[in-house]
């Protein structure tokens, strides 16, 4: 049996899809730019993959902006927003947890001259509201909060951000990186009232290489990339339509199976969770557990074990985990979201993310609680044996 | 009979490419970036694909960076390139007749109080090597030229530049757009000496929404998306494997046929050429023929026919064509490159551009000259009878 529970690194293109990409790498193939009719076939197969995207999210489908994925979304919702509302401030707010698409944006931004706020976190990875409150300023002109943390799970409070920053009168942008928590946590996009959202394809059984921006009616925004103006002039370059097809159809069928699916991936998550608090003994949940949780990310440490050395180990039963976000890992550093959290170094190095997708079973489960189970023991008759 | 002759504006995919694409797809699936073995093997396929790219252009693995495509290459070639040498000098030079993905680029820098040189081009679209020594000063830090010209295929003294900038002490960073030469003409990146080189994949029968960039070792270059520095930190964000693998792939066949293909290409254009002289009087070719230009653009004016309309016109007998670049072919403004050529209006508005792969054959060009002399004899004797 092979388990692949690294689904917050990257997920399996669904075969509906692959097909669909497949369909304009044969058939759709011309430049929707161009005029003839075979571009103006692929710029309505485009339009259709919009609307399939706004209808999942949320949005009116002129709301949506492709981009090559979660990275490019992040970066040019922070810096072609600044860029495009120069008068507003210099003051900018994001957390310290936020993915490196982020956090390195605000970094190269401090760089820059704008005034920075870092939100702190506390031990389940949420950033406090009341210091929240507290740093923004009337030179505020950004806020960028990632809705779901990719290493721990934990869910921040954006419906209650949202309320705060309602009230303002120079109100600033409200950015959310979605990348997790698109169709993996139910939220009400119009409700939420933020200005700019972030996804991308291959956390939803999408492909890699394409991802949107959400741009609310009215929010001003440069484009960072430029070039032929596709994209209304927010995103030059040409379109990745078989990206494009497939963000659509992994959209329209994640839309279709929402509630199901997370329910899905909350079982799978606390009966690996319950089975392993069954057989193990001294582990931590780096995170939370719960309804500040999403469904599909368990981040735990097993105490005396590095996260890598487990990792190796459960390979060699086919069972594909994660110590940190992918981005990082191959980098010898702790992980940062764990650092904030205030894990000790030990827990940091002992940390392990299963990451769940409504295609994982039940029977995979057992299997992964079976061997955890072994290869824990294994590795610490090891260790007690040095 | 179906015949694409739009193939400066994208072309088909190859099987071979799509063959590659769907075991990205199916079976490589991981993140490059994960520990686990289902990362690594994605990420030893990237060095391969990586590999088969230098190996096509002629430069060490280590020298390609992947991008989102041309536009994002181009981009990154010149932001970047500043960003890096900010104490180079404030005098970039560029031509009039560049890629939107250069000029808008140019425009943006100009506004930022940058001192731009955009050269002038000569009735072939060729741009005048006197005034390009004349244009260089001690400021002049980044030149940005192209080497094939995507709507009338006129190819630049690239070879004549370089060796001109070789003997400079404060030489400026040499970029060059190649995403029309590359796989069209013949070149040595080697002796060329140029430090930065864009390319497509979907010019060269590979996917859209892919592309790279060459960067000469020890160029100096900085980020222009940030986030997991993926790419040795050039261009973060989870890689584009299936793009990624298909690049490679059309990289490997183009190399591999080289030769042939030009010459195919080569020969389908003077058929063409020949065929269309032959048929219809008081045409007028847009650019140049010959050595001068590349093998797979032939761009013409047919006297009081609007190119729109003869496109639309060939299109009902499943002939595509484009009247311009496909960037800007929507938008229903003349070719800066045709003005900047010295065209007259209606010499703009007449142009049309036939485009062609190695994949085409000679029966479709038998075709195509039969009913363009149709559609333009009709077209004309609607116009003579108004």
């Amino acid at each position: 049996m092979e388990v692949y529970l690294d689904n917050a690194a990257t997920t399996k293109p669904r075969k509906e899809v692959i097909d669909m990409m497949n369909k304009a790498l044969v058939q759709y193939y011309a430049n929707p730019s161009s005029l003839h009719k075979k571009g103006v076939e692929v710029e309505k197969l485009i339009k259709t993959a919009r609307k399939q995207i706004a209808k999942a999210l949320g949005s009116d489908e002129k709301e949506i902006y492709f981009t090559s994925g979660g990275t490019e979304s992040n970066n040019l919702a922070i810096l072609g927003s600044l860029e495009g509302n120069k008068r507003k401030g210099r003051h900018i707010i994001t957390t310290k947890i936020e993915h490196l698409s982020v956090l390195n944006v605000f970094k190269y931004l401090e760089e820059k001259g704008y005034d920075v706020t870092y939100l702190s976190v506390d031990g389940d990875g949420k950033i406090d509201i009341e210091q929240f409150k507290n740093s923004i300023n009337d030179d505020t002109a950004f806020i960028s909060i990632m809705y779901v943390n990719n290493e721990v799970g934990t869910i921040q409070p954006i419906e209650e951000i949202s309320s705060i920053l309602k009230s303002m009168t120079n109100r600033p942008i409200f950015h959310v990186d979605a990348i997790q928590a698109f169709g993996k946590i139910k939220f009400n996009l119009k409700k939420l009232n933020v200005d700019l959202m972030s996804i991308s394809g291959h956390k939803i059984h999408g492909p890699k290489g394409i991802g949107a921006l959400y741009i609310k009616k009215g929010t001003k925004i440069k484009s960072i990339i430029f070039g032929g103006n596709q994209e209304l002039g927010i995103r030059s370059g040409t379109e990745n339509v078989p990206g494009i097809f497939g963000l659509g159809t992994a959209s329209d069928l994640f839309k279709r199976e929402f509630e199901e699916n997370i329910k899905k991936m909350a079982k799978l998550k606390f009966k690996l969770l319950e089975g392993i608090k069954r057989n193990v003994k001294d582990i931590k949940i780096n995170g939370t557990i719960g309804e500040n949780s999403a469904p599909h990310i368990l981040n735990m440490s097993f105490k005396g074990i590095r996260g890598e050395v487990l990792l190796h180990s459960l390979e060699q039963d086919k069972i594909y985990v994660s110590t940190g976000s992918a981005c990082s890992s191959r980098k010898k550093t702790y992980s940062h979201v764990l650092r904030e959290m205030g894990l000790c170094e030990k827990e940091m190095e002992g940390a392990i993310r299963f990451s769940f997708s409504p295609f994982n079973t039940e029977e995979e489960i057992d299997y992964v609680i079976d061997r955890v189970t072994y290869r824990v023991a294994e590795l610490r008759k090891v260790i007690a044996g040095r």
